[in-house]
């Protein structure tokens, strides 16, 4: 073999053509590397397996369920409201843990609970409101991506009436281990502002958020310092020992008619004789405030909960501002997907609400609109009203509702007194008369 | 300095180091590229924008909308019956394509549309039947992820009764532009098996999908060859043309009567006297074979929608024929998150249901069970039933769904025909005897 100048005979690899090679590997994993890094994304919590496709998994996974044992493998464990769940808190993270798909999203996932009685209503027409309440918040929870559960049959037969719901809320927890919250909205309850969402930030301290005043509690001694019929509440371990609590001034109790007497002792102004789950929650605040205030939020800023005889006759003016508003802008007249509507929602703060309470007075629309005392159902509403009152303020406070859900479907009641039929809206509507 | 024995002295670089630092670059690069072609996906549609985070988003985004113009941007494009939509294919492609995070789970994004009379029901347990009903939609919707619009407000004054689901269908395809198909489902139409996905694979190349058979078509000429009351739509031109032909067959064409005619002539078991949907359908399909019949499919493999009469008597069988799957196999026992249903369904599916169809006779539950000619909201029964047997049988068949659904939340009806109250679901069940 000829060897030119410059050659060499190499009979075996030495050690520099090693490094050189190596170096080669190195730099392009190094510049491999630099390129990922910059597209990589590090979830917060700690996951065991399958972590590749959790980084980038586009939705949660319906079909994956590991054999690794989790709670609902526990005997002990169960449903009912009389059994206690402890270590509640361990029992979910494990669960989240084995489906990572889920993790994403988590911290603020809820599922929306409401219920009404098995029957039929007394009511001629209660039914048929339930029937339009539960589309309302149907739409509500489109809107903003939260599942919502409809309970209609009695989870234990003595716990009826308002009590029905803390069962329903604690088997809802449990099924659900996905959801970080449970709200829990009466059936005569109305979303009125489809764009709103709660600040939930607020209450990241908390585990309970109902619509209440500590003021009515600790100096007024009312019944009505805050409204049971809607809460946010942490799907966590406190929680399951408050419904606990709770429960035991229920009427499984065998003290339940000692609660009576002793809520009516402190809370002169309390309705019902016996005893009652929105007076129970505030005697805790009110003998155990040490344990309980620092975990339940009394908002107060906005109509978490609204009082409809308060809320219903300003509609209409509510309905001019917000046009007024569209009419100057014109981002805010633009059409678009429904899906979308958070996008606008979040136009609107910036441009017109922002710092804008939402209680009594407020530029905003009423949050959510409650029709206490009108018992739609049984037709046995507040003597203080006439029925009429109530299914006629019923109607127009569900097509203000509606309005803001059919504007995304091209569609209008132009008189919140008249369901049926609809009317078309006009491209750039309200720019354009019409 | 020194030089030892080996030693070489290099004042350039050499072709050959060249070479091997880069066939070590080369060699680190191929092993990288099949580490991760082992994980890789690709998606199937073009995107302009935001590829990455649309790969890693995990979720959509909801408060995302750029003002690239789009189809709501254009003032000839209307949400009414009366206009025809064109193009819609690229419509909607371009807006998928300027919101890259809903193309992610696109191919299978359906929207249930269903609806009913806007005034109270004259049967005084209409509402209430009316209210369980939707429930059991909203309940399949949340197991299964798709969104639910219930529409109780005419679109158009004219098409109303069975006509009315059209304009809401058509408003519903615009308004989600993110949804592949629409899936109309009648208020008198209940799901009965919460763990069965129709195989939607089987109708790709279709844009609609009905219960029914050619044969009735074609020989048998009758207006009951298809159900016109639970359809699955493709967002698409086609099904947009469809509409506008269909609709062109009811109420607000100046040729309504004229069709009334031309359908009683040549069905002659046509119930009502004038135009009807579902009998406008089948002309369709009798008339202009070579236009529709490659593009609707005729489902008659199982219920995708389901005689009540034939369906309601078995209930209690199959009830009793799936907790026997159950008690031969743990794995369907165990107790899981709502959310991972269709993680159970896969394994029913896979050991005890395979390859069986679905319709009368089948060991299957039936999918929907559909109360035709009830008329639960009016009370105006077919008089071949009487009234009790339909509402009996409702009663029946919505706890028959309820306690797919109640297992989850640790429940059950025990009684078919009892909704209230649940009894506990013991541990294991139905291994463990209660």
């Amino acid at each position: 073999m000829a060897k030119y100048a410059g050659a060499r005979t190499r009979p075996v690899i030495c050690f520099s053509d090693v490094v050189l090679f190596l170096g080669g590997a190195f730099m392009s994993l190094i510049l491999v590397w630099s390129f990922f890094s910059f597209y990589s994304i590090s979830p917060n919590l700690t996951v065991k397996t399958n972590e590749t496709s959790a980084k980038c998994s586009p939705e949660i996974d319906m079909k994956y369920d590991p054999t690794d044992p989790v709670y609902y493998d526990e005997p002990d464990l169960t449903y009912t409201i009389e059994k206690p769940v402890k270590n509640w808190d361990e029992k979910r993270r494990r669960w989240l843990n084995l489906h990572p798909s889920f993790i994403i999203g988590a911290e603020n996932r809820t599922v929306m609970v409401t219920g009404s009685q098995s029957a039929p209503c007394k009511n001629p027409i209660g039914d048929h409101l339930l029937l339009r309440f539960f589309k309302n918040k149907v739409d509500y929870c489109r809107i903003h991506g939260h599942d919502i559960f409809y309970s209609n049959a009695l989870l234990h037969p003595k716990m009826n009436s308002y009590w029905a719901k803390l069962p329903a809320v604690k088997a809802a927890m449990i099924a659900h281990p996905e959801a970080e919250w449970i709200w829990w909205v009466d059936s005569d309850a109305l979303f009125t502002d489809m764009d709103f969402t709660p600040p939930w930030h607020r209450y990241k301290e908390h585990n309970l958020v109902v619509h209440g005043w500590p003021g009515v509690i600790y100096n007024d001694r009312s019944w009505t310092a805050l409204n049971a019929g809607v809460f946010h509440m942490g799907n966590c371990q406190w929680s399951m020992e408050l419904i606990d609590t709770w429960t035991g001034m229920g009427p499984v109790s065998p003290e339940y008619a000692k609660w009576g007497q002793i809520q009516r002792s402190i809370f002169k102004d309390k309705l019902f004789p016996e005893s009652d789950d929105q007076t129970a929650l505030i005697y805790l605040l009110y003998k155990h405030r040490e344990v309980y205030y620092p975990k339940i939020y009394l908002e107060g800023d906005f109509y978490f909960e609204g009082y409809w005889l308060e809320i219903v006759p300003g509609l209409t003016n509510v309905t001019e501002r917000y046009l007024e508003m569209e009419r100057e802008d014109a981002t805010l007249r633009r059409r678009h997907a429904e899906k979308v509507s958070e996008r606008y929602a979040a136009f609107r703060e910036e441009r017109f609400l922002k710092g804008e309470r939402g209680g009594k007075g407020s530029k905003r629309r009423p949050f959510v609109t409650h029709f206490t005392g009108c018992q739609p159902c049984s037709g046995d509403h507040n003597k203080m009203y006439d029925g009429d009152t109530c299914w006629n303020g019923m109607i127009k406070a569900i097509n203000f509702a509606d309005n803001q859900v059919m504007r995304k479907y091209g569609f209008v009641h132009s008189d919140l007194g008249k369901t049926s039929p609809l009317q078309p809206l006009p491209f750039d509507y309200p720019d354009e008369p019409w």
